[in-house]
């Protein structure tokens, strides 16, 4: 792995930039257990009001504060350590003043561990210019914008999904809506743009970001109690001139945690390219998380570039589809629709190594899933779905032991088909 | 309660009913621990190979091996203590072949304790005329048959609701589907008329019914390993002199159980005379099934005429429709749909009357199930299912307290709002 050396540059004067603030982060913590001079992965403890976590760590996307099919019980039960929830759809509905009334995120969905959200941007400016995964992952899809109306310095404009009235999101919108939700990590507003976009379209949407930063930093002091942490995202798209300026724009800021989010580029490589290109420049003491990314392949590949956390709906949203992780599997996965599993006695975890021993991965053959499947019986979901996140918080056990041991190389081997 | 006081007479010599011998049930058992001389109520442990149940009991559909969005763990921690799946289903897909293979019902879906299954025929019939529940509450929809092809002596031809293909279903399939289902509890095979039906019609097709059950009878016979045991059902719909004879029939042959069938008026007043018609008939030593009927106002009447265990979709579906279960409740439930409960912050069983301490009923607001429904999270129906399955079983254990006790009026005006 190479990597530009420089050291960090001073901010860019000409943004606007304008937050010189400290900010404290008492309630929070994050420790580095451990760094791998080979592989450059790292262990670490990340501590907040509800929680301390193990990291490199996963977390699981309950988008309108639910885990789609499961209950916070039975995440539990799957060894889950951290949740998020989408600030765009739930300031949709319920609404984040429903949610405050209630108590707040984690007592209105009951869920006693850490949390994190989003800012709502990536969402208003996905579902503008697609699918969400599409953007990250650079892949066109031709789709016109249909909810995004407008996007100036002072915010985006967009339509929402349920009813289709206009609403604004902007950074002083997204830090008290946050603020509302309660979860512990939390995100400022950026711009999220898309693949397709030129560089200068970038870098100007970049140092916008920036600007919202700042903005960001600034209402989420207004609000700060000590029960949130505040990350900065860093942009830049695929070029890495501009992933360099923006991460040390979040370097520079006091923010609590760094996140690498924006577009990643069309391949793997062009991914793997920012991560190197940002390793050196972002704050090595602060957790990293990387946004909307989390295949088994990527989280191998990512630890060594320092990424503490993952969130991505792959392992919920398979379920849905039919599929179960299985380590070792071909393409990290079994679709269980396919007729070969009609007869199956054997359950998901028939050799006991891709999960944990909860009824989901044990109880239940192959053939139940599969006839479920067929007729539509929700128990399938509720099956697969705990069965994959069971399997993924293993996965990142595995991954945190291997890394301590020096043993990632061979880990990887066992979890990724040839 | 009055009732005729006729002996039961002998069976109908002109039906050419042949089935004469006796069959023993030795897996089985029905010991009745409680007859109540006041209300006519009784309690009971019905045994079978998989189990002993106290009755009265309720058991839960499980159509296609599954109770809707809940694993068989959540049935169990909600106390459930029987459930049911239904042959028609399950002969068009997985098919019963596959079920057997598997190692039968039980183990293919996970579940222990004991399990009924039915003819298939109700389906078959029901389907073709309109909705099952239409068909027993006599209620006209105006639907044509659509699936059903012809009824004969033989049996009768429907449409796979899945593909379309021809299927035939008489007495001597449906033991042979039952037995490789392999529930504890089967049925006899039997048509089940239509409300709008004449006498005429009804008579011949009770009559049929009853020669259906001696196939039944030496059908199953051809299986018997004492794994299973027989019900007969008592048809006749609306028409009281039928009932008796129906009844009669039943208990005259060496069925283990009476199952009371088929088409029940229009009212609760048709409903509960058919009921006390058919009580001196039935042979009082065996356990009586009441098919398809079972909200709670239903089980508070039926109990008083022997009834010993009931099966129905309600609960569960119920469920689906964003409905809960509450002892007292106007109509026996609340509607969280409603914006009534938006900001509710009270749990389903706020205090403590209605459900068991289980977190379904104990640690997600209404406000939150309310939320989760309009945004048609699947979360928000295993809460509810569970809790409306617990509070079903809570009521059977003290609905059978109450017989013991005589406090049935009592209870009765506990669970039902004036």
């Amino acid at each position: 792995m190479t990597s530009t050396q420089n050291k960090p540059a001073s901010v860019n004067a000409q943004s606007g930039l304008f937050y010189t603030k400290n900010l404290d982060y008492p309630g929070f913590d994050f420790e580095i257990t451990h760094e791998c001079p080979k592989t450059g992965a790292r262990t670490g403890r990340l501590t907040t009001p509800h929680g301390t976590i193990e990291t490199p760590n996963y977390i699981f996307c309950g988008t309108k504060a639910s885990i789609k099919n499961l209950s916070p019980m039975q995440m539990a039960e799957a060894q889950t350590d951290i949740i998020l929830a989408n600030t765009y759809h739930l300031m949709i509905q319920p609404g984040a003043d429903l949610v405050q009334k209630m108590g707040g995120l984690h007592k209105f969905m009951n869920w006693n561990g850490p949390m994190l959200t989003d800012s709502g941007g990536f969402q208003v400016f996905s579902m503008g210019h697609g699918s969400c995964a599409d953007e990250i992952k650079g892949r066109s899809t031709g789709t016109k914008k249909e909810s995004l109306l407008e996007i100036t310095e002072e915010g985006a404009v967009f339509k929402s999904y349920l009813d289709g009235r206009k609403l604004m999101l902007n950074p002083e919108i997204s830090m008290e809506l946050q603020h509302k939700l309660g979860a512990d990590l939390i995100m400022q507003m950026d711009e999220c743009t898309a693949y397709q976009v030129t560089k200068d379209y970038t870098a100007k949407s970049m140092e916008m970001s920036m600007r919202w930063g700042d903005r960001s930093l600034a209402a989420f002091e207004k609000h700060h109690n000590g029960s949130q942490a505040l990350y900065g995202i860093v942009q830049g798209g695929i070029y890495h001139d501009l992933r360099v300026e923006s991460a040390q724009y979040v370097a520079d800021r006091p923010f609590f945690g760094t996140a690498v989010g924006g577009c990643l580029g069309g391949s793997d490589e062009e991914m793997y390219g920012i991560l190197d290109v940002v390793k050196p420049y972002r704050r090595p003491e602060r957790p990293v998380h990387f946004l909307g990314i989390g295949k088994i392949k990527d989280v191998f590949r990512s630890v060594r570039y320092g990424i503490d956390t993952f969130d991505c709906v792959a392992p919920t949203r398979m379920a849905r589809h039919g599929m179960a992780h299985i380590k070792g599997a071909q393409g990290e996965r079994i679709n269980l629709v396919n007729a070969c599993f009609r007869d199956d006695p054997t359950p998901l975890d028939a050799d006991g190594m891709s999960s944990i021993d909860i009824p989901a991965s044990r109880e239940f053959s192959k053939s139940y899933i599969h006839h479920l499947l067929k007729a539509k019986e929700m128990l399938a979901y509720q099956i697969l779905t705990q069965h994959n996140v069971a399997v993924i918080n293993r996965l990142m056990r595995e991954v945190r032991a291997a890394i301590k041991e020096g043993t990632l190389d061979a880990l990887e081997k066992e979890w990724l088909a040839e």
